[in-house]
């Protein structure tokens, strides 16, 4: 049953039940988890990442991006675009299972947190400063960082040949994760993956969640925008680099 | 000495004794971990992970599972339930022992911490809201992330061929016991092994304890069944995918 | 395109971007990762070690050291001064580079931070207690161990034959600086780094921050002969060790 | 120059340095690392593992010991009682000079602290609860489980053939050393290490710190003896196993 489309539905599904997961344990009201701070989720997302990685290997996809980003900026860097079409959907239908299967993980807290704000907070991003150009920018830069160090990182560690790093690679990468949640997390709250964004966005629009309140469509064009623009930079640009 | 049964045993005391004694280091009081938060406990059961594996696997145990839900997937994904009548006595005992220790090492915080369920919390888990069908719900996702992504992790590090993976995959798995406690615990406190949650509770009703409560035992199907089920699922998923 | 100048300049510039990206998320008024900690930004900077030698490396530095502390004592280690005048500069460029980048990355987080000391902090580094001897020993100890257990490092892992260690090497690298941070940070902010310490600092000084104070230049000079005069004499006691 | 016995001093140095540092940073008035907390302390004792490890093997200590507890577990293990006298001098030395270093790293910090209490603890361990059979039994334990796990992961990963483990193996070490903290920790201050104590103690005894109080020596028998029971446990109970 394994194949590449699988390797990323089931991949980015990972992803999401233990990142969004990991949002709606530090914000749900009476989660064990409540409170634990901005360490807590960036650490949670990075084993995430690790997860999806290993997920999305097993199940058949040999490159294991669990990300549109890192799809798009490995197209711009080797100029084969034949894996766009298979990959960022099975990448939306993952992102979208995941996000359903937290509601139904953290079932009783939806009517136990009165805030819608963090409801929502659970799927998607949101910024800290509404300014669509500042956020955008602040996409752009951290999906241009996410994207060119991995390419570092393949390229250090295994050799520009592509296929699945074994080894340590995806813990690395999982790393480069917690380190971009950190710093350039800030701001928006890094989507940096545009899935990762738009899937569980319309989980919220339309799941049955207790007392939710808006999805804000009105943001949700820039955690898809933003990361596409920065992965097609930074495909170029290690393109241009030779790397 | 080494045998299968002596690995499990002494990996599953060890397990018991670092993640319960995390659980000790943050709630009694008095300690000088008290107030470390959800990260900490978290990282300590991670850790406590790693020491189990490498524990059992050096007393004799090359499956190194220290979890009757690690064992029962195995049984369903390969159709050979022979472990189980050796790992799962061993399990229990394991983490009942390691439990007994947990009290000895912080013997004189037990009279020092009034709270009867912080008490009981150290040896295992209750949920946050309690709700049979939803907390039941909550193990299952839980167990079956945490057995689905060690295959497939496994597949992706050392092959399918099992055996212990030396080198870096029981770091690995560690981690991804940190991201399923900091994503997942909030609800159940993730038991995802029922020897973890029986065994300690059972030395809660035996113990002296200074000052103990009820052992809840209203509540002890749950953290067995849910792993059980959640497990079962996985096996039998891993073996639909061919991994 | 790839040279050792190009190297060290984008990897140092990395550094830079998760380094003082941390901080900016753990300080700047309205980010989601404000009060993070001392644990959070320590673990960036780590991160954004890891980051900045992957790409250094992949971008034309098989050395890469991003910090000319690193370059100084591997100097006065193999008595090769030949790469400090291509080194030194690149990473002196690259990290007021990176500083840009934070800046433009949190663009509306400057004018909704009153504070102009942690707008100052986010760039550069800055005494807990103003005491130039007692500084300057701070970071001459801090840059010591940092170069030092660098070369322990390499010499246990990868042997004393140079070049880039594959594998493992970089991301233990990237431990030593969390512990460095954590364990000898709290008196200076730990420079140890002379780039990463004056490059930020003249970004300051130029870029047109809103609401900033002044750059601080009566300290300057600490991060810079504190890390250097560290790095000779760890360079010089590798040496005499036979390491 | 390198030497067995210049190997363990500069790696037992090294640890001190960053392990007692990390405890200077954490309850030092006017660190910037005030309040990082219990996660804070034990990851800087784990990297602190890392790097004295590192370090006693590139100085000439193929074993990197760095602890008494280490070198008299694996004498008990193996019947070779013939490292002690070379070992155990230059452990204790190292970890005098280590906290030495500390103490002048933190110079300004000392005078700034009011609390004796608190300078005492940057250098020994002290009891969260005064009861000298129940401290004895703690240190027991957390050293028996660090010197049966160092142990058992040694087994696991590079074979019982000794001699220094390159690779992933001195991480692993550390991750343990950050586990044992947080989850036995909480009750003496984790010890399990006869060097770690007693050296830093005397330290404090002769050093002029500025406002010091008692160096508690009423106490400075457990972490030494506790540690040393502890150790011949765990390793006679390797020896049975066959490990």
């Amino acid at each position: 049953m394994a194949s590449p489309f699988l390797g990323e539905m089931l991949g980015t599904m990972t992803l999401i039940v233990l990142g969004d997961g990991v949002v709606a344990g530090a914000l749900l009201k009476r989660s064990k988890g409540e409170a634990m701070g901005w360490i807590g989720i960036t650490a949670g997302w990075a084993f995430a990442t690790l997860a999806g990685v290993f997920v999305a290997n097993a199940a058949g996809s040999a490159d294991a991006h669990i990300n549109p980003a890192v799809t798009i900026g490995a197209a711009f860097h080797t100029g084969d675009y034949s894996k766009l079409a298979t990959y960022l959907p099975a990448q939306f239908l993952g992102a979208f299972l995941g996000a359903a299967i937290v509601w139904l993980h953290y079932l009783p807290h939806w009517a136990a947190t009165p805030e819608k704000d963090l409801k929502l907070a659970v799927f998607c991003t949101g910024p800290a400063i509404r300014d669509a150009r500042a956020n955008m920018i602040s996409e752009v830069v951290a999906t241009f960082v996410l994207v060119f160090t991995i390419a570092a990182l393949v390229t250090s560690t295994v050799g520009s040949s592509g296929g699945f790093p074994r080894g340590v690679a995806p813990y690395l990468v999982a790393m480069l994760v917690w380190g971009i949640g950190l710093s350039l997390g800030g701001t928006t709250g890094y989507a940096i993956n545009p899935a990762r964004d738009l899937g569980p966005r319309l989980a919220h629009a339309v799941l049955p969640i207790a007392g939710k309140g808006s999805s804000d469509w009105g943001y949700a064009l820039i955690p898809v925008a933003g990361p596409a623009v920065g992965a097609i930079l930074a495909g170029l640009f290690v393109r241009m680099l030779g790397m």
